[in-house]
């Protein structure tokens, strides 16, 4: 028997209605004892500020989002990509992060080479992994879905991200978002090789239908995911960390933000 | 250097505004050499019929949509689809088609068992193959895209449709969708396995942004798959058979058909 557990609110869920100020006091209100903040929302408080808010109110930083992104036209937004990856690294060890997510990012404007965009990804780890090893950042790779791969990640699979965390070893793990590996046919092989790689477990849901690519994700429990499934073959690789439930929903933004986080803490009880 | 192959129409490219029996008509005065109908069109024109008139025609028939979606939520469902394959089947021997195009079919209704699904898809092919082998039908295993895992098809990578060709053998092959595969970091290695077992070639594009995740595929060029890298994969691995163009597309369902095939016989020359 798995437990889902503790919970963690990533602030994209509530990006709309609320500032990061508002999401720390929320968290700590409705008992939610993890924050992971977005970058944007960082910036607006102030990382400092951010960091001792944060301390003030007692919750853990399930995470940063977000560094990666590296793929890009030419060599020096290559090397702006690397460098701003720095400061989320920088950032992320304020804050006391569990890790830094590092997405894929999509392919160049107006190219269809995915292996060299692949490569570029490969590179731009490659350059930032002293930095996030000197500050003790876990660069959590995170996989997403397929349908992402043309203008958000050209890392799809979590076969893929596995590759990366053995060739470049310590300092590098997996952020495993349910939402991004449930259909893969793959998932119980490639779950078993996670072991000890999970650096941090997203949850939200697959709605039937999806309505769009990116902002249609879904509240725990309405959609098709068997998310205790996928939590059992994280803790059998030797997770047992947070939940930290990352909702994208054009849906949910236009709720009542302790709607959303009294819902969250239900879903978390029941469907995680 | 590769080539594209003959071109082949899937008649769902303009399924709206022209019946099969106007496809098989544009087909041979725009010059294109095959067809490949769906069952609905078919049923329509009535088999005999449609057989003689693509016989008459001229046209080679690279495939049939389509048979496969076999998952269902109990066991008279399951039944119901399996004779629904058979009937596929005879079809797609009457019109003389090259493969009977097989899809996973979604999650059965209510249902978050994805392993149960594949078992289900499994043994509905393994129940139609003694008929497809005694008909000299090649049953075109699908894979589709994974956004569409949920409600379409629980066949979703390259790897998966070749470990179930692997396991049956004689008269299971793979229907190849440049759409559904050019994400998969795995393409490469698969498409070595896929050597002998390539039955059809499917081409469109992914556009970028994509609206919609069924009915918004591109018009080849228009998007962002190296189209003739993957025929190239798939000439190396043996397959110099047609190029079939299948695009569900809204924006090019509402196009004036000639228009239509005009195009695709121009991206057919310089995009595939």
């Amino acid at each position: 028997m798995s437990a889902p557990g503790p919970l963690s609110l990533n602030t994209v869920t509530v990006r709309d209605r609320w500032s990061l100020a508002q999401c720390i006091e929320g968290c700590a209100r409705h008992g939610i004892p993890g924050i992971s903040p977005w970058r944007d929302k960082l910036a607006e408080l102030g990382v400092a500020q951010a960091a001792r808010q944060i301390r003030d109110a007692g919750l853990f930083v399930s995470g940063l989002c977000r560094g990666g992104m590296f793929p890009a036209a030419d060599a020096a937004g290559r090397r702006a990509a690397i460098e701003d990856n720095l400061r989320a690294i920088e950032e992320a060890q304020a804050i006391g992060a569990a890790c830094l997510v590092v997405l894929g990012g999509g392919l160049p404007p107006g190219s269809k080479d995915l292996p060299g965009a692949r490569a570029m990804f490969r590179d731009g780890l490659a350059a930032i992994l002293p930095a996030a090893r000197a500050a003790g950042v876990t660069l959590a790779l995170e996989p997403l879905h397929p349908m992402t791969c043309a203008d958000r990640s050209v890392l799809s699979t979590l076969g893929q991200a596995l590759d990366l965390a053995e060739e470049f070893g310590e300092g590098v793990g997996i952020a495993l978002d349910v939402y991004h590996v449930w259909w893969d046919p793959d998932l119980a092989r490639q779950m078993q090789r996670a072991r000890g790689r999970i650096a941090a477990f997203h949850a939200c849901d697959w709605l039937m239908p999806t309505t769009d690519l990116v902002f249609d994700r879904g509240m725990m429990g309405d959609g098709v995911i068997d998310i205790p499934a996928i939590r059992a073959m994280a803790e059998a690789a030797g997770y047992a960390g947070p939940c930290e439930v990352e909702i994208l929903s054009r849906r949910w933004w236009a709720e009542d933000p302790d709607t959303v986080l009294e819902t969250i803490k239900a879903r978390h009880a029941t469907a995680c």
